[in-house]
């Protein structure tokens, strides 16, 4: 959009006017902070210019880009995969977390917090090629009705930060997601559901490696069992790892996120921090200081005197879904 | 370039006409074969087009991009800095291959392989940020002088490599380096000597952590220690760790390669797999099957029969250093 705008405005002079980027977004101070951070750093010889090259913009997914309530989209995947499998070899069935899982004990599974979720995630996801894992991923992601929305789980992406997500990388940002849920599993469908493509997608990693078939073709299979954990202190250090330099932009909505936040603001020059705050149970889910899934206290409680934007969904977004309100 | 080139074409009409993308490459079967696949992808509506997203190709570093003789050029920094610490705290040297390393005994540091290589470096680059590290090797490479040549470690790149590196991003490819030496260390100069940004780097990988100075600002550090060794059938699982996908292209120069050479050709569509023959002793070294390092055997023997191109170094390249012969 901007690159056609740009060549139209060099062959006949005609100045590019723009239409404004967050329509979905409600007049106030959290479009402001947005526009006037990211209206600063690319204004050539403006104080707080940052070349493009250096226009880093991470988002966390779960909560951030698309809901994570009654819990995360990728353990509702993982419980249906963890069923069919259990029901061929109940041996898999190793862990108090996993036979919680399988008797579709939701409490029993969170009590082990993201790890034990993610111990769900692997069990039902050994023994198969990264490219078939996702091809079942995306399968059910398009297909699937959510249990209390009835969307397609891939419909239930957040129109203002769609928005954002074109408005930022309009500018010329590199946008990134940085996720506590597994990387194959968002890569599935990041590209068409955020035109993100997998090599911009950061996310907790499952041990895998790389096997020859009968007919001598290579490829990489998931061996069950985790070899990184992308939350809390560890988004920073997948940052680095998939990245290797530290963002100027990063949005999350949990505690989960804060030191991704907190690590982006630390740097030189401009930064931007925001947490979505989900206040909207009209339109989407309330939820902040408790319970199981994205707990937002931490970050409420600091963030505003940090100079993080803190979004309040119920009043600062007209709407909430791509497809109405 | 190319994009200039596009907008003058748009504007004035005129066809862009461009010089040959490969001048220092003799004319011959290597070369024929890269042009005569670029152009085949690259030709909207011909049977082999890929689409510019697609059109991933990977490079290893030591012995493709730069040389790795005597001994790969981040183990030469390696004992450098190993030494400086174990002079003040001679308890880091806790491994054979360690006290060999400070010793200066290579043969005895080679016996451990790659790992024994990784070993040193994880042990000579503990406890330190990973900005700090990046900017002490990126000192390193731009004023040590390289044991047996002279130059400057970061003037040992192949003029060759580096036309070929532009020559595919002009063509819309996205070029990453594949790696076994350490992938902090690869980006401290891999913008500089290759125009190939931080987080187009796939290499091994050292454990890290994130951690708060006492102003209680965060920074990543390297820990000491193994988490990955992108090497031989390590480079398809990183390559689907931080890329997601197959490439189309693949170059490298020893059997650490293999894997990743194999894994690339064996999707579908047109595929290019490349491996460079160490044969200019004048120029710059020779060998293949045997020695410690960069050891080319099966690839050199089931290479050709398997479609791939064998580079030799002597005889297709006219120039091997950006700044002369």
């Amino acid at each position: 959009m901007r690159s056609i705008l740009a060549v139209v405005a060099i062959c006949t002079g005609a100045p590019a006017v723009l239409a404004d980027p967050l329509p979905s977004w409600t007049e106030g101070d959290a479009k402001a902070a947005i526009i006037t951070f990211v209206e600063a750093v690319t204004e050539a010889g403006g104080e707080g210019f940052v070349p493009a090259r250096d226009r880093i913009a991470v988002f966390d997914n779960d909560g951030t880009l698309w809901s994570e309530q009654p819990v995360y989209f990728q353990a509702l995947y993982a419980l249906e995969a963890l069923r069919a499998k259990a029901e061929a070899d109940p041996s898999i069935l190793s862990s108090d977390v996993l036979k919680a899982a399988n008797a579709g004990d939701m409490a029993g599974v969170m009590a082990g917090g993201m790890e034990g979720l993610l111990e769900v995630v692997n069990a039902s996801h050994a023994n198969v090629s990264v490219e078939e894992f996702q091809a079942d991923v995306h399968s059910f992601l398009t297909t699937a009705e959510h249990p209390t929305s009835g969307r397609l789980y891939a419909e239930m992406t957040y129109q203002p930060m769609l928005e954002l997500l074109r408005y930022l990388r309009d500018e010329e940002f590199t946008t990134y997601i940085v996720s506590g849920g597994g990387i194959d599993f968002i890569r599935a469908i990041s590209d068409e559901a955020y035109g993100i493509p997998p090599w911009q997608v950061v996310g907790s990693e499952g041990k895998s490696s790389y096997a020859l078939s009968d007919s001598g073709t290579g490829v990489v299979m998931k061996d069950g069992g985790m070899s990184f954990v992308d939350d809390k202190e560890g988004k920073p250090v997948g940052i680095m790892r998939h990245i290797g330099q530290r963002p100027i932009f990063a949005a999350g909505n949990s505690d989960g996120d804060f030191a991704m936040v907190d690590w982006t603001m630390a740097g030189e020059g401009p930064r931007f921090g925001m947490l979505i705050h989900h206040t909207d149970e009209a339109r989407e889910f309330a939820y902040d200081r408790e319970g199981h899934v994205g707990v937002l206290d931490r970050g409420l409680s600091e963030g505003p005197a940090r100079g993080w934007t803190i979004v309040d969904m119920a009043q600062d977004w007209q709407r909430v879904w791509a497809d109405g309100q």
